[in-house]
């Protein structure tokens, strides 16, 4: 055709495509068709309209969360506010609201009585055993304090505080362990009222989060929010979704927990921020859904550990320089603010990789029409016929003009009946 | 042919293969060609080069943060140093600097006025309504302290604190309602001169990563860092990008953030660290990038809650052991420290999973030129002939030796043109 | 056949499927069913049974941690308990106990010597240089406190705290340069004592995680496990797994801690918590993993930050009103719980797009035998002429019965050749 051009060349600009057998049935080709279209469908509702097939996603979401919690409690005779009951109290994504406590006052260093019924003893010998373990408030010294002991020597000074809690202990007939320590020991089987009023209490939460991928900002709340809005507003999914304050009430309710309970012995409360973000819309559209979880569900048939709970100190310092200290257990409703979220955007990649996907896919009709065809199909061995050639492993003699077709008819319609993997009855 | 072996395994060790029809046309074969070749390309830069398709991935990125502020300044004619101005103390991830504070100084629990103007009084019944909102400093008693009241009367016992903010209320014609709670009551709107020299602050990063599917683990600082260099550096993308010590100042320079508005009404600042490693090379060039981002960017247009500010109080108690407390409104900036990012290391199952898509893609170059050569092309019909061969619903008569492929051709010649779903014109 | 369709219905109701050639050859037949095998069994054993194709997986783990640390140490003379050695009292994921501590009491704002060798000075002048760096205890106010300069004056008033460290710093022949900040100015080179006891300390992790894909929670210790045992136990990767209670001690051995230079200058510890949930076995299956890590490991060779402490103070007020603190460096175990992993689940989606994948595998084999039977077989030439079928550019002969076939067979003989890019040598 071009003499000047190489063979080579010629040979490599030259086009290989598959031979195909056209099959003229109704009954396959309506099967055919009907497989490729559900392959079409399930590509079109399934994998772009649902699983977003044509965007890139961004997974690593960026989230920083600012709480603010606001109401007043009483507890103890004490008027309790925000910097009394919150911990920690830079309004960080995790923190507590204090609902109980066990106030030891004025501890100092010293040594005094247990008070655990563990620490119950007749003699020294009984405490001297079981001094590798934990669980007391202070070292024991080896000594059985008996009965009438009422005065509670210390290492350093005590002036007035040890005095109070021994007087009623010391009247037992048997007695406690000695301890070195923070004395007198907590005792912490005596509980106040709880604080109930943080039923009536608010948290504000400001969740900035940020798709680094797409760089996209968003807040939980939209910028047409004003100040006295957020001030009057309570979060609730159908009549205010976009209010960024939550009534810890409401979210108990939810929840189905009881005030009492979770008031008495602390609880832990998830507050899970959801953002599922179609970037391809306008990016207002982009907003959080709000969800509330029990965080230990997962213990709720376990007998240990119910409840929460911390212990946590303030420190004094008398006149004459000795350090003593007020020891708080506080019982607690810890609240974790969980952000997650992806968002998704149209992009050529994506986009390109499922749509060669798809239709790669719909060639999948083939294998299952083959598997009719050439096994099931009343014309079967005539498509064998067709749709297979055969070549023996050394064929010598290829001469006749017709010969080749001719003899891989007449074979096929012997022995050739392969189809892959998807044959399933063979017949000879 | 080896008449031993029963037919079922000669049937099955038998090798099927498709049987091709080759175009040996310049205009097609250059195109098919080119689009091997644009197919091969995106393959080799965009997927293997730029995408990493032969690389394992590690997005489970776990970091552990640890930082330290240095620097000295002044609020209310105090020296202010580290333990005073951040919180939390222990060099967290996420830790605040304050730079302005409105003190309340010995509060006590007892009976005072409001400060706020909401709480504006004539008569006692305006008292009584708003009880339920949490805005106020106290409990509402229901009673409206009218104008020339100087006697605050306290539950327990108040020596000096009180009557100092009251003179100044009380000279007004109106009254304010009565609180009990922690007197006085705290007067958010008066504030000091915020402290400047934050400018100067510096935090110290320590940032170790870990990849845990490759067990490799960076520093974001090498090793071959000195303590003396550590003392004298700053982070400068450019010239000392592996100094850990990042100047608050340059940072507010870098967001446009002036100076005098954050450290008045506070902010929050996120310092993204940023790991991208290709660990195909040498792991010492798995170093981190720095951003800074605004994190409350998404609220800038936003009307409510600016700045950053929370309550904390510092507890003392009196030689008669009432306690009273110094309450602190801070405001402070905010620096989270976000890392991020993800690890690439070569691996044998996603390079063959590729290079097999890879392949497989290029024969999508087929799917392209059979639209134009059974379309376009000026010999459509002829390979329309060759690619396609019938079989009709029944076929009764293939006796002759050249029948079916006379048939055939005869009938594809008048009828076949099928070419799936890519043919686009139909001829007849 | 159904003259009442129209054309357009009939073809598009048609059936098309690639025409094959069956090679009866052992040695390539057996390759080919060799090499599918291989593809088949990589599929079974790597895609389904090890990376689980068939699961869909949930690698967004929702997690809270509750810690609580028991033990009585002692230092300085003092038993420390919970509330004196761990910050943040929370109980949160990440924790540190302080181990030693350089305490500086009674601490005012006044003006005294630095206590730094580097602020050594002879004259005013050597403390008006170096103003800019954050390194000292106070700002420097320029003048150089020569010898016996036993008097201090403080800005506000200092009654008994400052002269007993002064009294021996003056004694020496140069000055120090005067600051004006917390006085008297902090001397970090001595330490006391370490708190080694803390090798006895249990940290109790309680650990909720959700997989909200699946909605399931799960806890790290079953619900069959009561108060007592959990008050006795000590976690055992072999004889106690599922204990959730950490001797310190133990933690330290793994990781091969020396528990003096950690307790003496501080260190950095992960407790990592490692969930691998196969949900399509019974839920009670999923149980976390526990490994331990020295978070600085990345900075092992670093000669810079070695160990951890931090800065905080303890705030006192005198009768007179006056602030005084305690500030304490504390030098801490730090511990962060690093919790992360993933579920799968039996989905029919990722199932049947993993079974796709694996049967297009399947298909390879060809394109590796095609290679062998076109290149390296003996009768190539003889399987080039039976796979390959030529139309030229513009074929304008086709009329004789057996033309088509006949033409093609002859030209192929001679100069068809190409298997797309597999073809390795080239025979003409």
């Amino acid at each position: 055709m071009a003499p000047k051009v190489p063979h080579f060349v010629t040979d490599f600009f030259v086009y290989e495509t598959a031979k195909s057998v056209v099959v003229k049935s109704w009954s396959v080709g309506v099967i055919n068709r009907f497989v490729q279209l559900l392959i079409i469908l399930y590509f079109i509702c399934w994998v772009f309209l649902h699983e977003k097939g044509h965007q890139q996603r961004d997974t690593g979401i960026e989230s920083a969360v600012i709480t603010k919690v606001k109401g007043l409690g009483s507890f103890n005779n004490h008027v309790m506010d925000v910097a009394d009951y919150v911990v920690p109290s830079q309004g960080s994504s995790s923190f507590s609201i204090i609902t109980n406590m066990v106030i030891t006052d004025n501890q100092m260093q010293g040594r005094c009585p247990e008070t655990d019924k563990k620490f119950n003893c007749t003699t020294d010998d009984d405490c001297n055993k079981n001094n590798s373990s934990n669980i007391g408030n202070g070292i024991l010294t080896g000594t059985c304090l008996i009965n009438n002991v009422t005065n509670v020597t210390n290492v350093t000074n005590s002036t007035n505080s040890t005095n109070s809690t021994n007087s009623t202990n010391s009247t037992k007939s048997t007695g406690w362990c000695e301890i070195e320590g923070w004395c007198p020991a907590e005792d912490d089987s005596l509980s106040g009222t709880p604080m109930k009023e943080v039923e009536n209490f608010t948290i504000f939460i400001k969740n900035s989060i940020r798709f680094p991928l797409f760089d996209v900002s968003r807040g939980n709340f939209p910028s047409s929010i004003n100040q006295s809005y957020i001030q009057n507003c309570n979060f609730d999914p159908v009549h205010a979704p976009f209010c960024p304050i939550f009534k810890v009430g409401d979210i108990l309710k939810k929840l189905n927990q009881s005030l009492d309970n979770i008031t008495a012995y602390g609880g832990e409360i998830g507050i899970n921020i959801n953002w599922k973000c179609n970037l391809d819309y306008d990016v207002e559209n982009c907003n959080p859904k709000y969800f509330f979880t029990h965080l230990d569900s997962a213990f709720k048939h376990s007998k240990a550990s119910k409840g929460y709970n911390f212990r946590f100190a303030k420190y004094y310092q008398s006149e004459d320089g000795t350090e003593y200290r007020t020891l708080h257990k506080a019982y607690a409703i810890r609240f974790e603010i969980i952000v997650s979220g992806n968002a998704g955007k149209f992009n050529v990649v994506p986009f390109l990789i499922t749509l060669v996907a798809a239709f790669t896919s719909v060639g999948l009709a083939t294998v299952f029409c083959d598997i009719i065809l050439l096994n099931f199909h009343k014309g079967a061995d005539e498509y064998k016929a067709k749709k297979f050639e055969e070549v023996s492993g050394i064929v010598q003699e290829a001469k006749g003009p017709c010969k080749g077709s001719q003899m891989s008819i007449k074979v096929l319609g012997k022995t050739s009946n392969d189809s892959g993997t998807f044959s399933i009855g063979r017949q000879e």
